[in-house]
């Protein structure tokens, strides 16, 4: 008996292009059999995780036959006293990804606009597809988003514009003038999703000019900003993100969410990260030297980079870099392709651990050299 | 400024009943101050998972900082290997509540109608109400799933049923006679999705009465299997489920879920209770002992319950069972209402460890002569 399940489904589920992860170290060990293998895929935070997080799940560990708390009651108060606001204004996502797919779960349906832009995170496409929306894609300058276009391209039917401070893939970034210009020009029923998954990396290198967009929060209720645990705070594996925004808007998205959409372990863990400010710190630092490490190298090898704000550089290895990629993995290096953003001959690198910078480094001299 | 945000949300938002948790010890603590609280409220497993969990952890904590494999190899297979199917046919979810939504996200939407039965676990409800799909509730036969009814309920509309073996909250069960005949009634095009999220506790009760559904997939596409890590493997603290179906299913569902919907821990968490088939097997007896204690104690109160195939038993305290949860509660004792069932006068009991079911008892019989 055969049953043809591509009509069966939904119309929209056909139009959904699926993220590519980053190759799973396990991945290239089944596949090649490498032992010394430097995963700069992910944007993953070479430091791990605060030694409070490790103190936190082994004092949970007896508890894993417990369902977390649904109101995760601790985290929220937690991330609410963070950012300045109240507990009913923060949302949490299995990763912030949930959170960004929840407003457009929430508030947006077949004949509405959303609004991203040309090479930005591909989360936004993605959520845009789920819900059968019409993704408005706007060009990008300089791989940067164009806020002017963007405000520009603001319609009737716009229900939502996802933009993303800094960018990923790109790292580009804007700053304060650029975000209030910005803001003022958007109709108050439009919402403005501001993912700041990396403001770790971009606020310490950009001080007083990175916008500080929570501020705006209680005059714009229709701003959301969105946070992650999986960067700076290096709990990806245990999936947290936030949305902060207008407690309506976080109501109604907590009706759409899974009762239990975020593991305990990761509500302790949260909880036990944002306690150690003093290691965020460290990651901050770690980061901008590797940073130089890796830019300086694509200088010496006179190969071009867009400058970044984040713990990630993508950088034109040319027509070749799917070859090239493939020559990093012989290596044990695991790059990210870009060809998914249309950006074929560039290849992204995460800023790993000093000895994960050099295993780049050498594999990019020895292929250079081949 | 204002912003009316249920104007802005979709409509089918408002129509979502969300689920209520069972109340989380913390909360208790909180509220009455207690130190002896025994939450005997969400059907969670008293011996908590295998020691080779807590293992597994450990091993995993200095990765905390990496993303999880998005595609879930080892547990997949891991999976595939004790169902005797092949990874391909595994969707994991994040508890069984995501592969449940997943079901209706990716095959159902407005105008399609979702069959399931009165008293039927909540998610079922939920799953409809979040795709705007119309639900076809069947009443209950005695609070037992009416199979006969609800195959009679087909339409030309229906693309979904969702079944549960056995039922939560009311513990009920069909034997594999009644299933055999209830399938072969089902249009080839009509999704069916058996929830057996109580297997291991009703297996170990009915031994061959109880139906081995999986056997039917070769021959039935239509028919979806779903499994959690939740209940004997006691892993809910983790969230982690899963759906056994036809590979083009699982391959569209893919599609529709989030590309690290379950995280790393639970991934290494699931594969090693997989493996300790022995801690499973102690689980089962425990429950049934418990089951016993809570069962005698019930008759000798002259209290009504549904005989249950699950870990747990729901039994009527009339209409005054609101005021004696919160005796209840007063105790220490967390039991879980049935109001949301439309079981006003019915309270859920989760079987626990044998000081948590004397717990219960004590404050019964406290309640009882107060």
């Amino acid at each position: 008996m055969s049953l043809d399940f591509s009509k069966l489904a939904q119309n929209y589920v056909h139009s959904v292009n699926p993220y590519v992860p980053g190759k799973p170290v396990s991945e290239l060990k089944r596949e090649l059999g490498l032992t010394r293998i430097s995963k700069l895929a992910s944007n993953e935070n070479p430091l791990g995780a605060s030694p409070k997080v490790a103190a936190a799940i082994q004092l949970h560990l007896s508890e894993v036959g417990r369902y977390p708390d649904g109101a995760s009651y601790d985290l929220r108060n937690a991330m609410a006293e963070f950012c300045h606001v109240s507990a009913e204004n923060v949302l949490l996502g299995n990763g912030s990804n949930e959170v960004l797919e929840l407003v457009a779960r929430t508030f947006a349906g077949a004949g509405d606009e959303i609004i991203f832009s040309q090479y930005a995170f591909a989360v936004y496409a993605i959520s845009t597809q789920l819900v059968g929306a019409t993704p408005v894609q706007v060009p990008a300058v300089n791989f940067a988003h164009d806020l002017d276009a963007m405000a520009a391209a603001v319609t009737d039917k716009t229900k939502i514009i996802y933009i993303a401070n800094p960018n990923n893939p790109t790292g580009t970034v804007f700053n304060q003038k650029a975000w209030s210009a910005f803001l003022a020009k958007i109709p108050s029923n439009v919402i403005v999703v501001v993912d700041e998954a990396y403001i770790e990396y971009a606020q310490a290198l950009m001080g007083e000019s990175y916008p500080n967009v929570l501020l705006d929060l209680e005059s714009h209720p229709n701003l959301m900003v969105t946070r992650t645990f999986s960067k700076a705070y290096g709990l990806a594996a245990l999936r947290v993100g936030a949305l902060v925004g207008h407690k309506d808007a976080v109501a109604l998205m907590n009706r759409v969410r899974e009762p239990f959409n975020i593991n305990a372990f990761a509500q302790v863990s949260a909880v036990a990260a944002l306690s150690d400010q003093a290691f965020i710190q460290r990651v901050v630092e770690l980061n901008h030297e590797g940073m130089k490490k890796i830019t300086n190298t694509l200088d010496e090898s006179n190969i071009e980079y867009i400058a970044s704000a984040g713990n990630f550089v993508t950088a034109k290895f040319g027509e070749n870099a799917e070859a090239i990629n493939q020559q990093f993995l012989q290596e044990g290096v695991i790059l990210r392709p870009q060809t998914g953003y249309g950006m074929k001959e560039w290849l992204r690198i995460s800023i790993g651990s000093p000895a994960e910078n050099r295993h780049f480094v050498e594999a990019l001299y020895k292929i250079q050299n081949s």
